[in-house]
């Protein structure tokens, strides 16, 4: 497949004169790619129902004359100032019931039906007008669900959508208080419209009322993604992609994907190695300038899933950033790094963001492809030379991976609504699985649990709410907190863990603060949490106490805690030789991903790195034809 | 005396085809009483005056007839759903004025009179069904007041309520202004209406406001807890208790149980440790399956003295709860050891919660003595055996301390309105001389200060507000912060300390921050908190620097400073032989509560402790006669 | 020129029988001033429009007739309760939008246009009562702006002027969307009633938003004092003071003080250490009982310049606070060590606050020259001393600086708008610089920045938003961020620093974790920020790693980054040659500041300091003429 590079650009922040010459440097660099209009919309409509198409019109047949492909965003993460005046209560409100107001981006509440059809609107006034476009070559809708914490609203539109969704899921308030056991603390509600949302409660609220409406919320910002779906494909047939964001659990990205075309995301290594991959100094320190050396592979791995496996990396960091605590810049080398590992875990398209640093407003200081002064910024060289490497090797393969890892975003609400212990992060109890995976030099697809684990030597699925049965047929690493509880997260009858040919149960757990692990006998330790079995399965793991620390029957295997990375290589140790895998012990900044063609090898370190055949220096990668 | 054990059931919860079972295996275990009700309203009053008693009904007879003693809980800490549509304004606020929804409980403001009229009358209808039902053994009113900080709201009904309370307490708004020196930045009042709660001011408010607000705040409580025993007591002459919380300084214990019968509180060692012990990380990790050697123990000893001496333990942790950050379970043998540990303090019975762990809600991961699915957990088992061994053991004496320890809530209240320095905390204060005093083999006898100090060899009495004249005819050791400020939070005339016999003034303080103790001449040091003394008393302790750091006029010590447990030490030292104690150095692990007939060895150790004559394993308690 | 001293007094705390007794210690101790008043509204006029001025009287004729010069303070920090029943609105809102409420002081917005009517309206009536007075000499007014963040409100009214405010700034909505860029995420506005404040927005708002919102608070402070002072001169012509506190960035004192005869502030050393200076646990233990070396002198510098060279330290801390975090007494001797300092920068007037410690209400733990039990504290006696030693040295010249530092009111509201990196501080990166100057033994004219640099033989102005034309004629010393906006925070044509004479640019900038410093060549770091030059300049300091971190062309000097202590070390001694300036080593805590006739040592430290012919005991100040 042939892989290719674009940009984002704003037509509208620059004068017009320059609009050739950005196209013809973009054409020159060798990007396929141009993404523009997604923020756009008070210049599109400055007045409700006046629009102004003339100059998209022009920037759109600039670029395309130019020979680059448009990738059309539409505008809604920014209604203009006047839908305010119209819906004074479209904005969102914050858990402590505070209005979001307007003055930055993603200013609305996903629950208001009106503002929905209003980005029914433009959408297809959009769609209409650019859909069958010959220089329009993809859709973006919004831009970056979530981003800011914008997917869950408290407002009153929220509140009274989710009685609607409650009455839908449950029939009855009869109902509902027994699948929530409202019974309990006398919670019991008479009709849904007595239901309130989960936040400002005296203490906290039944965790089955705040998994409703995590998936309530979720739901939200499905339908409204579908709505501005639906409205391109009556005009166009060119694909529908959305650009996710990294470490986003508040909305279900496979439901959400599956009405896309193509998935994408917006990486931001350094930015994110800062803000939220949870690192501590000493790593920080380390990965300062290259960015965490597994984050944004897991990405790619978990959004390839989310779209029947076509994706692109919509955003890739170019230079420092505005918005992580602080914003150094990347290692030379390390944009076009961040590239080959997107395209060696099966991305189609890398597009830089962006064009030209903004002189103005929220990201001044986030660098583009381009300085402020026109420029070349040092990311510019480096995009070039990925885009002649793509030229000079115009197939690199496509991903396959033999271990695959579950990733479920009902459990990540599940676990948010009661972790039980402080530190309980679903999110992290999947990525240090990765993390151990990646290490030992396992090329990993992350799934979602209706995975068939035929297909693979070994499937993981730590912290899986409910377990279905389908995940049966082939090596299952489950647990720990697998199967224990029901779809509306309560202990299921019998006690958890509810999984098909287990002989155990859980008959408590255990969690555990972080100066206190409990080490397994022979090395390693469970940190976070731990549970006690009661089993007839064999036991393969004990704590150095003596307890069961995991256990197996025939091809299902459940760890009774939370490894620490010393814990999963043994875990992966003892299970290689059988699923006939052979693992790498690879030095701490070295990364290797694998296609059905080649190979890649990636250093995250800041120093040159040896190992086996393979030397590189800082920030470089090599890949080799297998 | 009879000592006994008991339960928490909630029958609402569960089949009533297993009720009886559950009766039956209650008794077999050895338990005499089981708590219900509490927490039913909805299932009682289904609607608004449309009562369904008939499975009360029936759960009381099953346990009754099971030969169990039932003690009824009125529902009032759960108002159902429906009340929110009588009373919207019910809720409470917090103080940032935030409203506290429903969704779990405690969602009322002590101040609404219609809310405290619809407990008034739920109760009375109890009262009148059950009060002399031969089953009913002892009553309980509502459910940890203040749990979740509910006791002191900034609603409208608290302010309108309090401005009532100001009127009756000064009478006019000049002897309110004179009282607080509201002459100070111009803060008079003119009239009593214009009284505004001393929440969300711009700088701090008037220390003597917030003193006020204090004690409204709790004499809400109590109004509201009074209103229930009077109701309960016209139908029913059966024990009325109150299950206390650990760590609460938000109403005044002593006014409250001055209308209960029995006082008892809701002991859960592990999950305070890490809540609100204030622990450093090492001791939380010694101690984390063990909860803190002293807290327990304190609040028995304080509770005691909060009802005439009768006391109990209304819910004690059988194993991992679901409320602290971090929630592991506990080491074989504490659940028998902390229930021991009660009943060495003089409680008549301990009761465990609960029954049976509910499998859905908020407390789905709270262990009981059964698990969800029926099946013992660990603590049945030690529950049987203190069954068995109260048996054995049938009186083990009544609690008799030879010091005493001043716990006094107004002196709680008033260094939280102006503590002076960041960490100055006076449960942290009074609980360090517990501790000193516990670590020597003391048994205490914590008591208000109305106490007679000639019935002790010494009674301490560290940071009292004011210094009663009672407080005369023992060894008293008062200070720091001791008597120095009037009853409405003003320096005295002619400085303090006002406390009668000593010839000493305070004529400034310093609150020192983490990093600056001060050392004692000697050994020891003060931390947080020390004064400067002009004084003719004889002074006894000097700091390094020079200063007296503790004087003595009489039967009158005054400490100038916050010791740390070196500094207590050596306090303890200089009065023990004088005052006829012998002072243990016990190990750090080790415990001893003495009774007027035994003697009560505990090891909170996770090893074997040695000491004396006594070797005991880890989790272990011995006792022997004396 | 004649130094004097002086107290603060509160009269209305006090029965009327001891206030002649009061002055008469006063004038015994070696007093000059006494300032009264500027908390007393409720007593000047306890109801609307009915007023007590008799006890005023008789206190300012007790104070006058005891040979004491008067300061008459109007009383607009605190508006009596009766001003809320007139203007409940009145009252100014956090960014949370919660409002501010009465019981404290400073509850007012500043926007409220009919409150700062009844200011106007106060200070006329007292202006026309006493601005004639022969006992009074000065004025004060209201009390310490800003103070506990009441500078910037968010209340309607803020919003409406700041409407008003932009529509004069900007003259039309399409003006002021192409200053901020609002192209940009569809941020434009169609009319100024559109626009909001930027507090609430989803994200982070526009930083020019927010630019020009810090401006127009401080506008609307300037305004308010503004009507103040147009009233008293209308009335009388003794000078007008007001009282500035530390570390206010809120507003531009500038321009505040530009309608002032004096500048003072509030000097509290050992309150601002805890809780403002930012120093690291070794520093606040080291200087727990002394203050910081380095900020009270800043101050003096920093306000000096802001009325023409005239200042005071209005109130001088003598002892124990009641509002840091922790609030130890002073060692002995510091309040003289204070008031030297002032006065070796050139403070006429040095008054201690208070002259006796208040019994009551939220200063009751604040110390006094007098105990609450009119005894004398600590610091009487020093005042005393300080008072006979001005008599004694009844010149001590004036002050001079060889440097000028600037200090830029706009550069910090820019940089808190987008401080780029977590730990930005405009002030802090001045007072670094200004630290390093001290260190060295120099003495510093903190300057605005239309100085001369022609007039010193350095110029400093590390961090300023825009670099006038003004800034060129003598050696400057520039950077980090120097030039790097426009005025209306974006980046400038042809990108920063927009300097005259430099040919460099910033071609992207880094902000730095505190883990990740970057070193210099030849020792020094860069913390916190560095920049990437290309420039033909001269560069003289490289980073360790190569790249050029400063350089010069002519007179000009560019730093690219945060220099540490050694860093600024080592840029003083490349300059200082050239400069003709003798740089010192002080040790750690000794200080040197001169006049134009003398020289003044200061040992903040705990113990004796020995410097060339200087031995200095703890707390201790030596002074000789030149």
């Amino acid at each position: 497949m042939k892989r290719s590079l674009g940009v984002c650009y704003y037509p509208e922040h620059w004068p017009e004169e320059i609009w050739a010459l950005d196209a013809q440097q973009m054409v020159e660099t060798g990007l396929t790619w141009v993404r523009v209009g997604e923020f756009a919309w008070s210049r599109l409509e400055p007045q409700p129902g006046q629009f102004d198409w003339g100059w998209l019109d022009r920037a759109i047949a600039t670029l395309g004359t130019a020979g680059l492909k448009v990738i059309l965003g539409t505008p809604t993460a920014t209604p203009p100032r006047w839908m305010l005046d119209k819906y004074p209560d479209m904005l969102a409100r914050n858990s402590a019931g505070e209005v979001r107001k307007f003055g930055s981006r993603r200013h609305y509440c996903f629950s208001h039906a009106a503002y929905r059809d209003e980005a029914r609107r433009i959408t297809r006034l959009m769609a209409e007008r650019y859909g069958a476009h010959p220089s329009i070559a993809a859709w973006q809708t919004d831009n970056e669900y979530d981003c800011h914490d914008t997917a869950i609203s408290y407002s009153a539109h929220a509140k009274h959508a989710f009685q609607d969704w409650c009455a839908q899921r449950y029939q009855s308030p009869q109902a509902l208080n027994a699948a929530w056991g409202n019974v309990f603390w006398s919670m019991e509600y008479d009709s849904f419209d007595q239901l309130d949302l989960p936040n400002q409660t005296v203490t906290e609220p039944n965790p089955s009322h705040v998994l409703a409406f995590r998936r309530f919320s979720s739901d939200q910002v499905v339908l409204f993604n579908r709505v501005q779906c639906d409205e391109i494909r009556k005009y166009s047939d060119r694909p529908i992609i959305h650009n996710f964001m990294g470490r986003i659990t508040a909305f279900d990205h496979y439901d959400l994907g599956a009405d896309l075309d193509i998935s994408s995301w917006d990486s931001y290594p350094m930015g994110f190695l800062l803000d939220r991959v949870g690192a501590d100094e000493t790593a920080q320190a380390h990965y300062l300038r290259q960015g965490d050396p597994d984050f944004q592979a897991f990405h790619h791995d978990l959004y390839r899933a989310t779209s029947s496996g076509r994706w692109w990396v919509m955003e890739q960091q170019p230079g420092p950033v505005n918005w992580a605590p602080w914003n150094p810049a990347p290692l030379p080398g390390m944009p076009r790094l961040w590239a080959w590992e997107a395209f060696a875990h099966g991305a189609e398209t890398v597009c830089y963001f962006r064009w030209r640093q903004a002189p103005f407003a929220q990201e001044q200081m986030h660098a583009g492809l381009l300085r402020p002064d026109r420029s070349p910024a040092p990311a510019l060289a480096e995009a070039a030379q990925v885009a002649k490497e793509l030229a000079e090797v115009p197939d690199v393969g496509t991903a396959k991976a033999p271990v695959a890892l579950v990733f479920d975003y009902d459990s990540a609400y599940a676990w948010e609504s009661q972790p039980q212990g402080a530190d309980f992060d679903y999110f992290q109890l999947v990525f240090d699985c990765y993390r151990a995976l990646r290490r030992a030099g396992l090329s990993v697809d992350v799934v979602p649990k209706s995975v068939d684990p035929s297909a693979y030597e070994i499937t993981f699925a730590p912290g899986l709410l409910t377990v279905p049965e389908s995940l049966q047929g082939g090596l299952v690493v489950a647990g720990p907190r697998a199967g224990s509880k029901t779809e509306e997260m309560t202990i299921p009858d019998g006690l958890g863990p509810d999984i098909t040919g287990l002989s155990t149960k859980v008959t408590f757990v255990e969690s555990l603060p972080p100066f206190a692990p409990m080490t397994l006998a022979g090395g390693g330790a469970f940190i976070k949490w731990r549970e006690a079995l009661e089993t007839t399965d064999t036991v393969i793991l004990h704590l150095e106490e003596g307890a069961p620390a995991a256990v197996r029957n025939g091809q299902m295997i459940y760890i009774a805690g939370w490894p620490d990375a010393a814990g999963w290589r043994r875990i992966l140790e003892m299970l290689a030789e059988q699923a006939g895998l052979d693992l790498m012990d690879l030095p701490p900044d070295l990364r290797l991903r694998e296609t059905d063609s080649h190979r890649f090898w990636f250093n995250y370190g800041p120093r040159t790195v040896a190992y086996q055949h393979i030397t590189l220096p800082a920030a470089a990668v090599h890949w080799e034809a297998k």
